[in-house]
């Protein structure tokens, strides 16, 4: 497969669609990123590296850190985690309260936001200092040890995330957020405000397509069936109220952030990571779900 | 992979899980289905057929059947599909009004009811005699020219299926049913009414799994693109609000039915089906579940 | 009190608002009604009758007659009525399923259509011929035995009433409708389309004003606390999700219909309609509500 | 009227449920209150004050006091005030965010927990120093310049609040909460932790039986229309999802709270207070609801 050549077509096509879409508004900091931007990069199992773009400039990779969140929760709980969170489907906007109430507190999935939030409730219960393994773990998986949260982001969301305090009063009033509510928002908010580029990105996926090893160090991370688990959730939840849109169109697990970011593997072959600020109405990528959905028809690779 | 060697030992893991759970009660024609049935058959890819215990003995594959009206559906509208029915998990019941009328009459999947529904409305529109070319579709899939309907049981159905005739007036209202919704009924119940056996089930699945192809004939049905979209819609909505847990454990795009049935499909390689007619708390087939899991367990093989 | 007076200065300070507003579109005969009308008719225990503009015109009162299928169901069952429908404001629209779904099949109140659905089914069950009885008890109340059914609306929206038929099925689901739904839809819109005009209108509801008693002729109706009790109902629940606003603005117990009519009672005084067929957004008259609104403010009485 | 005899009537026929229902165990300062205490109180608009059981003793009266913050925001903006918050009744649990994500931050009226936050919100930038304002206005209505706030009270709900604090946020998310989400809080749980008795109660509330004047002094506190106005929201609103059932049994504009306070107004005549803490499932007190029931009953007066 001539991954050069396909990146090549996909930026080419998808070039009407840069620029296009809202660059999240609610977060100051990242309202001000150029909507013109565009990157994508491919890490495959056995080392190869493709990219294109804006691949190398660094952006605010927000829910895409959930993934991060959530296989270190899975690690230290094992199947107990279920019992605070959910894995269906929501059907509901990310930031969305009403499921949350009828069914009592229990997020439906842990990567709609209330589901997040209970992680890093776990995180905080049981590591030491869960900002401090969450950023090595990544700095780790993408190997590139300066990889750092962005501090203004950071900030930016304490002042206005009113919604997920929101989230976390609401749940902290059925016991299943345990910590105080700021610090939850805290270590939330910090890995959400992790800053990243698409090779990045995509090579710290790569776990995940390895049936949970890293493919260069060979270091263990979850068991086969644990990395399996999670690619599931990705393909079913990681898209917030677009997942079966994506998983129709582009049939790969993925998970996307406000930044604009967008990850998805291709389980045993590769890691494939895109860049578009500009967002559709459900708050992904709009330019990077369609470069994906060409990656999958150009390659006629995906997991159906 | 020795299939009858794995049949075996899931026929024996599942055995204490067989005649647990409720079969089916609102259809009096299913509730006198013994519930301590048990049957497993795979169909390969290559033509090999595997099977253990009650796996030629037909029951009625309910919900099953709404992946033979979704076929029937896209070949004839293509992406106009979708505009009279969405493509994302509804994170609520199978046979749900709310979202219906949140989202002014739009199903979220054609298979939920309400999403099957406009199939039925869409294959009156569309084709002379539905009835006729759904079963005929079925013959020829699973290579069988004796299946038929079962008149009893879509008899008993129309006297208790209150629901799904509100369901249906209920889109009527918001013009998604065009044609007399008694007539609807009439053609997604004989659907669901069809009467067929493990081994029919998975091999007449084998098209999704092989691209869009029947195997054995060469015959095409839908493109490799459209085979991978009605897999990714069996993935994420399936196993109604059990879609993601079943994509979680068993990693494999199925459809499932009150009757008991599940059919899955590995992409490339095989189909396999399960029967069991005692239901959990959503619908599904608790001993089909589990086996499935165990399926994907013991050969480790997924999408994943 | 010169209500002569009072209703020439409301029929002046309404005169901008009638004709404004949409006729109910979803029922062919309505949509033909011309905008312009407005009438208003007070009847007071006294016997008095003042009335203003097109207050003899005949109408179709539609919700408006669920008071009267009320008062016969609850003279029929007593406080068993309160086991198959609620008392409790909606909030929500007049024909919504989504609180019917959660609250299993049992409607907030008898004066929202699936509550009102209820009733027809009573009536059917309890009645050798419930719509002779409901007829006849609208001529004795209204003193005119030539008041009558408009089969040209009733037909009409036999075939239009699409949601109603949802709504009936539906609740059939839970088994709070108990006969043919046809035949329940049959006796609810026949009531539905009872065609009277605002002096009639006025005059039968007296009764209501009269701690249920019908004031000329003597006869009881109802016991002093029942009238409250529907009285009551009118307050929290006559105009359907606008309710609380007419309660604030008017203040007094009130029914309306999207025929444009509006009913209300002052306990101990009298009884006041109106009508004007441009509704409001909430499918009340907008003329109508406006002009109870004058009459409370002008003559310094309400409730409260 | 003998309201000794009647008050006397009232107490015994109530006694088998004072004790019955649940004490609040949400706020513990509340959950330590034995659960058999009952007292009520009648005054009259001409002076008289009427009295039995422990009406002379104090209570939390909770959400009692949104009536007070309610005056004195519909004081300070007027119609404006409907800007911010509905005036129908919620058909939801009182503390439920359901409705406000669909409403989009306006909260369905001012006596749920939601809209009583934007009361203090709105007293919050509207005045110097809103809870010397509130409780000045309690002790002037009430007569009693030692009315006080119950710092031990509040101090618990802070602690154990985290709902209103959920609610606060997602209104602020909406921006319909303007002034810092502590700030918010301190002032609603101010007002919900006043402390008084039956008698005060019944007193404070005359001026709403008034049309809007304190009758012993003669102070002007609202229009006759504004008085209306607030007894029109009491009736349709007061009583959480029970309102309905209230005005149905009741048959006056009354409020309640999770303290076991009600208390009611009859226009023109008198003010009436109760109090027993045990609660039924709405979060009204059990033994309250059915003595304001008797002494409607008993006295034959209502407003219908």
């Amino acid at each position: 497969m001539n991954y050069d050549n396909i990146l090549r077509e996909i930026y080419e096509e998808v070039s009407p669609l840069v620029g296009k879409g809202k660059v999240a508004q609610y977060i100051p900091a990242l309202a001000a990123v150029p909507p013109d931007k565009f990157g994508m990069a491919i890490c495959t199992l056995g080392g190869e590296i493709h990219s294109i773009g804006d691949a190398k400039e660094n952006f605010s990779i927000q829910s895409v850190s959930k993934i991060y969140a959530l296989t270190l929760a899975f690690k230290l709980l094992g199947e107990k985690l279920w019992e605070r969170v959910g894995k269906e489907p929501s059907g509901n906007p990310f930031n969305s309260l009403v499921q949350l109430e009828y069914e009592r507190g229990i997020p439906r999935n842990p990567l709609i936001n209330a589901g997040s939030l209970v992680l890093a409730d776990i995180l905080l219960s049981e590591l030491q200092d869960p900002k401090k393994t969450i950023i090595e773990f990544v700095r780790k998986t993408a190997h590139n040890p300066a990889i750092n949260y962005d501090n203004a982001v950071i900030a930016s969301e304490k002042i206005t995330g009113h919604r997920n305090f929101a989230l976390a009063y609401f749940m902290h009033s059925f016991n299943n957020i345990r910590n105080p509510v700021d610090d939850v928002l805290d270590v939330y908010l910090h890995h959400c405000g992790i800053s990243m580029n698409c090779i990045e990105l995509a090579r710290s996926f790569l776990f995940l397509a390895n049936h949970g090893v890293i493919p260069d160090t060979g270091e263990y991370v979850l068991s086969k069936s644990e990395a399996k688990r999670i690619n599931a959730l990705m393909l079913t939840c990681g898209l917030y109220d677009e997942s079966g849109d994506f998983a129709f169109r582009v049939g790969l697990p993925g998970k996307s952030g406000v930044g604009g970011g967008i990850v998805a593997v291709l389980p045993e072959k590769l890691g494939v990571a895109v860049w578009g600020p500009g967002l559709g109405m459900y708050g992904n990528s709009l330019a990077g779900i369609k470069a994906l959905e060409l990656f999958t028809t150009l390659t006629g690779i995906s997991i159906f």
